[in-house]
């Protein structure tokens, strides 16, 4: 059984295995563990209670709760960690494993397996597969979704194995997991390590990095109109303050992608805008084409993050990559990690004349108007703007993959703003229960760091919000405050832009959302006053003007109805870079397609 | 673009590929298509509705799309079918499809890839994994869970594929793949297959099956009091029928496992009961042992489904498996299908004299009075008898994993009930989804086959319902009459009563199920009408009295409201199967455990 007098070993300088791991893990800055109960992790689940400051938090089911460790890790900048148990519980969760595989997000995956002798002798245990079962067959199947596994079959090593992973979680910045044999919880193991924090810095060569930089800095000094692009990578790497000294210290113009929004200020002098390649507000990618050389940090070059590949970046730009640095056909070793990298810049930077060049942004072209600004209707073309002057600094914002992953990437953000969104895997059911993990986060910032605690915005839509809907009790049940901005427009509308505009498969099931509070155990006076929704811009102008939405203390619901075929250009545009056969569907469908900057783009 | 004109093939002799995969699953007996849609499967769905008599039926999320596949191919007595999309649809659909392994159920999965250029040149498209993404991953990471797999290529040998393919899903009975690159789906195929049926029965050897059949007939006459024993692999092999006239041909004592329940009428002069082992009715597992020969029918002894391995079954009995058969030490070749074999030993037993042997039944001890006979509140002990009493021939019964599914093999079911419970892989969340297609399939057998419409009772808990409960927003838009029956006890106690009691871990996120159907889109007076609510005894047979319950016409919610600390003695007992340690820590905890019969059993 566990020690629970609080002590982390006993007179023998050991600890239980299971108590070892939770110790660890909360020592890599993880306070909550998510997860769903199976026989095959209770006890296991037990020494999650003897650790000081760990807490369980339990999910609606495993896909969910992986989820969630991927919210509450991107908010914590950190790792997040949930427990499933053997089988059933492992597979339930890998879709959203995967989805933190190919983003670069921290989830530490704890299975709970099968006793050794279950599975040496491939007994027929419950949750397993055949006649015969390889009880490592779930294990097998996850291998690709993984940067590191600690496959742990005896309690000798195993320590060792858990730091090891776990450091493998954070140099290469993706899930882990730890696989725990039954058996083998309640075995001893050295407690001794734990005495040292782990070390959880990539290995750097820091002349490497040195040389790279300079190199960088030659080449912009060289140049006469240096720019900087800003990506997601430099966040998973934990390089956002770094890269934000880098741009004060550059002074030159810095653009970003989707997905790398909210990185730099985007009120900041040099902050020009989004260049997304062709789907771009006009007049941005004609700037960005007149920079002679480009350091770009952190890229991640997927169809969605990159205007379906029409991003255009000079082959003789600068890559900070997350564990090396090419420039000009050089390239370093594995060991120039970016953040080193990047701090590495800002602190030679003063030792080079950067050309100073103007930001664009005053010379770009005034955004166009849309034919629908004056519709008392929620359009597309608003509504993100709106929401965005809604937003507060410190506030963590998602977009969900659907029309708001593509709109509020239109709007500027406020300073501080953490954007989430998983563009590159873009699976829906994503953000409510990420939103759900990324809001214990805040809570656990604001407790432990004296962060400011900010607000979680969940903006999503009824398709996505479907299929991970009941995390939302969840949030109810922990009492989050969380806001939930769920955009109504009858269907999967992201489907329908793309192909089978009216089929009835873009059809969704229909929730009403007015008794969506109730339902999760919100009383039901209290209910009443948590649930809104809008079908005017009036309507929802009244509705944000609430102290209770602007301030939630409970979980809330903004309901906004808009119409199906109504989409964000960003979208549509995205979609029109497949070619003119998409566009011609688009048009005959009734969507509307903005014809963008570039005459003789890309279809033309 | 699809061939609308209803004809399945142009004036060339060739049809689309995406056209010929759907006539082909439609021939096989598929009526109705489950999945979620996305951009990788879009123009594969269009031609869904080229095909007459199959209906698009979406879901909330795709795993529950493949648990309702699992379903609708139990209740067919043939296949189901749900498509995803590339990615993140396929790995969300995972675990069910796992689960249809194990449970030897056939689902087909159709999977909509990546494009084959995009494939070949392993471009960063959104759902992939990394930088240089292997399109195939998920494929591969599916590769143990599925009995066969068509990867399509090139349309050129795609329609022999997919041919091969729903053959292995029949032949094998288990899940397959069919994996669709969005570029083959409007490319042509020959379409003069499509005139010829698919040949779906196993290969059988004649005359082996004919030899083996004598064996086993022989050694029954050569016996004193020969038994049969019938699993649940005679269903899945689609041998009930078969099976039903073996018993009227034999006459000699039946006995069923947990999960082949339903298969022999249980009001059948012949049967006995269920042996399970240690956890049997009292004076089952002696009425077993006295039988000197079994004849075992589609044998799948998981822990779950033999009492953890109790049940002693004479190591010279006969095992006729799902393709081969087995009888004292000799055994057959693979060609020696449990459908063709169950024929063949109704049609040879007039030629033996078979012993009469006398139905122990009337000889058993009376069932044990329990202490809680007289309690007003719904007890364990009480509620799945009752239940049997409400259920009526054709109906389908669900016992989710948890309590239901140890409670209701007490009760005894009517005749023509098809039980459907998950026992060996026992993924929570699984019957909720499962019935859906379940009823889906009742209503297309009653208007396709004039079979009598039984009703869909899904029997199921809190916990279990939590994972999937979306689902339920699809029986009110497709306005399936199933009568949920709802134990509420306040969290996992299936969990409880294994490990942690009253750990918080076993706590759940409570709903409040009077707000359920409102939430899911019933009219609000409808849903008030629908909605049913009991704590004592005479609440519920209040509730069982009602018409709009015995006779649903839309979804009906029972809910009962249990003690969280009370189980089943079916489930407690086969804790107990794991030892003197697992008993103390149940009893420790407030569970009440069930001497059993056997003195000097398996703990003392």
């Amino acid at each position: 059984m566990a020690n629970t007098n609080g002590s982390t070993q006993n007179g023998n300088g050991t600890i239980a295995l299971g108590r070892y791991l939770w110790e660890r893990i909360h020592q890599v800055g993880v306070n909550h563990i998510f997860g769903v109960p199976g026989d095959f992790n209770l006890t296991l689940l037990d020494h999650v209670y003897d650790v000081d400051g760990l807490e369980w938090v339990g999910n609606t089911n495993e896909l969910n709760a992986a989820y969630a460790a991927d919210g509450y890790a991107r908010v914590k900048n950190g790792a997040g960690c949930l427990v499933t148990t053997h089988g059933v519980g492992e597979l339930s969760a890998l879709n959203a494993i995967a989805g933190a595989m190919t983003e670069q997000v921290k989830v530490i995956h704890v299975v709970g397996q099968t006793s050794l002798k279950m599975q040496k002798n491939r007994m027929m245990i419950h949750h397993s597969i055949g006649f015969s079962p390889d009880h490592q067959m779930f294990n097998k199947a996850a291998k690709d979704f993984r940067v590191a596994a600690a496959e742990i079959q005896s309690a000798q090593g195993a320590a060792e194995e858990i730091d090891r992973v776990l450091r493998e979680c954070f140099v290469k910045s993706g899930p882990v997991y730890l696989f725990v044999p039954i058996d083998l919880v309640d075995q001893q193991v050295p407690s001794k390590a734990l005495e040292t924090p782990l070390n959880l810095e990539p290995e750097a060569d820091e002349d490497a990095v040195k040389d790279a930089s300079q190199r960088i800095l030659e080449a912009i000094a060289s140049s006469k109109s240096p720019a900087l692009f800003v990506d997601c990578l430099v966040q998973r790497h934990q390089a956002v303050e770094e890269a934000r000294q880098l741009v004060d210290a550059l002074g030159i113009p810095v653009y970003t992608s989707n997905m790398g929004k909210g990185i730099i200020d985007e009120n900041h002098q040099n902050y020009v805008d989004l260049y997304n390649g062709v789907p771009s507000r006009p007049g941005v990618e004609d700037a960005f084409s007149k920079h002679d050389f480009v350091v770009v940090l952190g890229n991640l070059p997927s169809d969605t993050n990159s205007g379906g590949f029409t991003r255009n970046i000079l082959p003789n730009s600068a890559y900070v990559n997350t564990h090396d640095v090419s420039i000009k056909g050089w390239k370093t070793s594995s060991k120039v990690p970016i953040k080193a990298t990047i701090k590495s810049l800002t602190s030679l930077a003063s030792k080079y004349t950067i050309p100073k060049v103007e930001n664009p942004l005053h010379t770009l072209p005034e955004r166009p108007l849309e034919d629908d600004r004056d519709s008392k209707q929620i359009t597309q073309s608003w509504v993100w703007h709106r929401l965005a002057e809604f937003m507060q600094p410190h506030d963590v914002v998602y977009g969900e993959t659907g029309t708001a992953a593509f709109g509020l990437p239109d709007a500027q953000f406020p300073p501080n703003t953490t954007w989430i969104t998983q563009t590159y895997y873009g699976s829906i059911g994503y953000a409510t229960p990420s939103a759900f993990g990324a809001d214990l986060a805040l809570a656990d910032l604001a407790t432990h760091k004296g962060t400011l605690r900010g607000r979680t915005l969940l903006v999503t839509g009824d398709g996505s919000m479907m299929l991970t809907v009941q995390e939302i009790g969840n949030m109810v049940k922990q009492n989050l405050p969380i806001l939930i901005i769920l955009i109504n427009n009858a269907g999967y509308t992201i489907e329908r832009v793309i192909h089978g505009a009216r089929q009835s498969y873009n059809d969704i099931v229909p929730f009403n959302y007015k008794h969506m509070l109730p339902f999760f155990n919100m009383p039901e006076g209290e209910a009443e006053k948590c649930y809104h929704r809008a079908e005017t811009k009036a309507e929802l102008e009244e509705i944000l003007a609430k102290d209770g939405v602007k301030k939630p203390q409970k979980v809330q619901v903004v309901e906004i109805v808009m119409d199906m075929l109504d989409v964000p250009w960003r979208l549509s545009s995205q979609i029109a870079t497949r070619g003119p056969e998409a566009v011609k569907e688009m048009k005959e469908a009734g969507f509307k397609v903005r014809e963008l900057q570039k005459s003789g783009g890309f279809w033309n």
